[in-house]
């Protein structure tokens, strides 16, 4: 049943901070904050851009870090300093007609709760809160920033057969 | 009899390094430290402010990148370059008219010591030094700017009905 | 015979992020990626190449902070911002007429597949993705950033007695 | 007889890389070195420096982040970008009129072997390299950049009565 789920994926929606980074905000007297991504969550995200899968991108956190982070894996549907998450979703349903099975939501706090409820299948890190596990799909076994977004991108491309194949068979000729 | 200590709290102090970090400083050429918070500590530090706690910081480090990143959280009480945390202490139970009992501090290493010992629920997090472990009536099982400080701030917030509820219940609603 | 594989290498080629790195990359607002890199692994590079190893860097990734990096270590053939590894592979095999049981190559991730698929001797860190770990002759026990490169190049300088020796036996008075 | 050395320690020497930081060295496009150091040892060196014991820094690499933060603590003998640690050592001992039973020393690789073998009390934080680790009289349990400074900084004073005491006797009153 978890597979038939990911069969309808075509639109993957991601938190930032615990999510895509492990919840570290790094400090600077300028005001600015790093934040640390994940070299394999990257690949796996672009993979699914140049794929044809819609990636939107909404945090309550904002900066120019993360804005050309997302840009440069080819994310177009980037949302920054959200205060109401539910109102982005519901922007990002009506423009491109979703259905929420197609919707792959990945959040790990409080602020996802009431659209993780939205979503068709949301998702988590392992080491997201107790709130928000209760309400995912699926656990991802790995941690945010620790490829958690991988996890869940390669398991929809696999399903769909448009993740990596080192020994390709006749059959996916035509993909 | 934790529980009823929790009941009275109204004032949170923390200690930085070691306690809202990791307690690793990161050097720069510029002479500038850089810290790196936790992004699940900031929800909870926020929305105690939000519900009217008191929220206040005593470190013996310095600069722009604390000072601006608690003031970020709605954090007003925020005293860095201290040499003495007894007396900043003092002056916070003054000013707001404090019993011990109504304040919970979390420090980590020998400068929170004596502090420690004035208020009515001084705890640490796992990866504290023995001298303060000895000496705290609560240790986290979570380490230093890995969620210790959301901990206790959610236990404190859970047990006073502040915190997030996902189904409130009828009796809730006065809240 | 994995010994007998070791006595033939002259070259190290390494990828970067996830190899030479633990797959962190640290954004800024200026849109730079900080990268962190090991001291240990920057030792035995050094030393590889002084005793007069052939080591290139190639890497999907670019940046000042690697191409700087590199070159303090004393590596000359550094190829970053590399779509094609395969095409910058064929031009050093070319250029120091290399022989592929030569070549020691550590990858992490699908980027890596096709050009490791033609060195003599695939390696990768204990963390790398599954399709790389398939196709690797040795898998270090140590992760990416974590010693990884270390280990490969100290196996391969021990076995040619080139590494450090605490206690010179006079058969070794050549070296 | 571990008990015995420590109470003739008048003097701590330490590599930086991977002592007092766990060995990462984060790389930005200026070409400078962000180095993570440890609060812990941080309180540590400062004290040990307040109660009147040589504190010495020597190390390979170089930059105002490390000369910056070891000055901060009042460190005054630092020497960065040493090729010959045996060299410095040397003057070390002449300057002060050291005897090698004085002096403890934590090193974690290479580059510190043959000094450490001069020194009295070598030491090596639990991620040491193995050649490191061989010549070493006590292994700390805490790794480089993880409290491995801070712990035979505080077993030396401990045994010494330099060491914090939570209950003093009456018999420590002459300290």
């Amino acid at each position: 049943m978890f597979l038939t789920q990911l069969e309808k994926i075509t639109t993957f929606i991601f938190d930032v901070d615990g999510v895509l980074t492990n919840g570290d905000i790094i400090a600077s007297d300028s005001g600015e904050y790093l934040r640390t991504f994940n070299i394999k969550d990257g690949y796996a995200l672009q993979l699914a851009v140049k794929k044809g899968y819609q990636v939107a991108i909404i945090s309550g956190g904002s900066g120019q870090a993360m804005q050309k982070r997302f840009e440069g894996l080819g994310i177009t549907e980037i949302f920054l300093g959200v205060a109401d998450k539910v109102a982005v979703y519901q922007q990002l349903v009506v423009k491109y007609q979703l259905e929420p099975e197609q919707i792959l939501y990945m959040g790990d706090d409080i602020p996802d709760f009431k659209v993780m409820q939205l979503v068709g299948l949301p998702t988590c890190p392992a080491d997201a809160v107790p709130e928000i596990k209760a309400i995912s799909k699926y656990i991802s076994p790995y941690n945010g920033g620790k490829t958690a977004v991988r996890d869940v991108v390669e398991k929809v491309l696999r399903v769909q057969h448009q993740w990596f194949d080192a020994n390709p068979s006749a059959a996916d000729s035509g993909k």
